[in-house]
């Protein structure tokens, strides 16, 4: 792919201290223009936090992250060296979306706790119909209406599910039958959901964004469903909630401080637990290896590439 | 609901002997016309199979049973002896089908070993998404297109899948998009099916119909997904299926001697297994309450209801 293009060189750093000593002058890592970034590199060298983008040559000049995620890049600090970040939003809306929609299956359906029954050869058993509900012209209201919260959308409607959802602005390419929220309204909209599903990035301002109070403003009984990012949720504000039977059950695809889950979560039987597979699947894994690869490649050969994140997008057009 | 229209016996049998005395005259149950039939009842005095319907007295005309299979009832016998059989057909359509979507995402994303990874500690351990696919693009075949295949039809082509179909004749009443496979063509069916999803009713010609055969057809790799009956599907062919790798993975919501489940199903790391929850709403219970009743009532009131299974239909026109 990169052949007649640039020379790759391969990161294979066991460990930070390895890496920062290899990307100093007469290091393997000198000289480096672009850098293709996966968060299993954070197995091994930790995450791309001050420490390492401070530590990066001059010649680094755009980071092309495998994830719709990025989280674990400090955009701020990337800002001020002059580093633009890309992502691949596109490529895990498919998948993403559709863990979402297992989870909300789930949740209304009391699929998890069913599925631990008959492996214990317990049947039906503490199982009620009356805490199962079908999905059908039941409230989905989505919080944060981008790429994969526009194709849960899509997904639920075809049940139909009424479709509500909070942004920063209303999405202008969004169907007419997605009501908008704006923040204003954004009681209104937890009033009426029997689901909350979260697809906002994890950002400072994003950080327990769903907490006590907008937890408390969801109706008795309803679903939280979480595929983003743990900590865009307070987990002891929503564990409360489930102790107290305020919330009728989760799904959960992500966890604050992943791959440790907090214990008290196994404990409720209306909680789906995945461990972050929202973007597992052959297709979205190939589609954002080649969106991060070619977000590269245009850098490289255009001096430009797609997929900017929004932190970087005015420092993009400026150096253009 | 009943009241000035008839009187209500509530049958409270323990077990099958005492409801068999109750039955001739004297009993508790002499001169019934007509009985609503929960599948619940069959724990207490077991399934209605010839011997109970030859007992019933000859006052009874109607059975209004509460659910869309209804193989625990002897129909030939009830034929025999001029007896109507309802049952609730497009009351669990949107439940079941539901079910039907959940185990087909959990077995493209390896969901349920997911689950248990987490809860053990395990994390993604073991799980490869070169194993796990998105459900765009893929094709669903459909086994028996009648009110529930072709809500999971609508379902799966939101995302969309190709969906392609296999009935006794064509369905009319089918979207343009939903691709009729007849008999002399179901094994080209079976060669393109990425998912087979299994919705015909047991019946005698039904039993094992999903054979071997049928199944070495199906492509490597293939899901099934059963949500009608354990027995239309030859288990042990199943099971070989899975062993040697023919299958991909299977979604199970029946077993051929519920409760039981054959224990081997549960050492496939592949297979999504949930205890016979198709119905299990409280919507869709209600929906297959109201339906049943008022098919009795119906009966009752004009001399007819609606919902005659398809063995009695002659003997329903016959008798009006």
């Amino acid at each position: 792919m990169f052949q007649g293009i640039a020379d790759v060189v391969v990161m294979d750093s066991p460990d930070r201290a390895h890496f920062l000593a290899n990307l100093k002058p007469g290091g393997k890592y000198e000289g480096i223009v672009g850098t293709y970034r996966h968060n299993a590199s954070a197995e091994h060298i930790g995450i791309f936090d001050r420490e390492i983008i401070e530590a990066l040559s001059t010649s680094v000049k755009w980071i092309a992250h495998n994830g719709a995620g990025y989280d674990q890049i400090d955009v701020q600090a990337c800002k001020e060296k002059g580093i633009i970040v890309s992502n691949t939003p596109g490529a895990v809306d498919d998948a993403t979306a559709t863990t979402a929609l297992y989870l909300m299956i789930s949740a209304h359906r009391q699929y998890a706790k069913a599925e631990r029954n008959i492996r214990s050869g317990q049947w039906k058993s503490g199982l009620y119909s009356g805490n199962a509900h079908d999905l059908t012209g039941r409230t989905l209201a989505i919080l944060g209406l981008g790429g994969i919260g526009l194709r849960l959308a899509e997904l639920a409607r075809a049940f139909p599910m009424r479709i509500v959802y909070h942004n920063r602005n209303k999405v202008e390419t969004a169907p007419e039958w997605a009501e908008y929220f704006p923040a204003e309204r954004l009681d209104e909209m937890l009033a009426i959901a029997d689901v909350l599903s979260v697809h906002v990035p994890l950002r400072k301002d994003t950080e327990n964004f769903v907490d006590e109070k907008m937890i408390r403003k969801l109706k008795k009984g309803a679903i939280i469903v979480n595929t983003a990012r743990g900590k865009v949720i307070d987990e002891s504000a929503m564990i409360r909630a489930l102790e107290d039977g305020h919330l009728g059950a989760i799904g959960l695809d992500v966890y604050p401080d992943e791959p440790e889950v907090n214990p008290k979560l196994l404990d409720f039987p209306n909680a789906t637990l995945l461990p972050h597979m929202g973007t597992e699947t052959c297709d979205s894994q190939k589609k954002m290896e080649v969106r991060a690869l070619s977000n590269l490649k245009d850098y490289l050969q255009k001096g430009s590439g797609n997929d900017v994140v929004p932190e970087l997008k005015t420092l993009a057009r400026a150096s253009l």
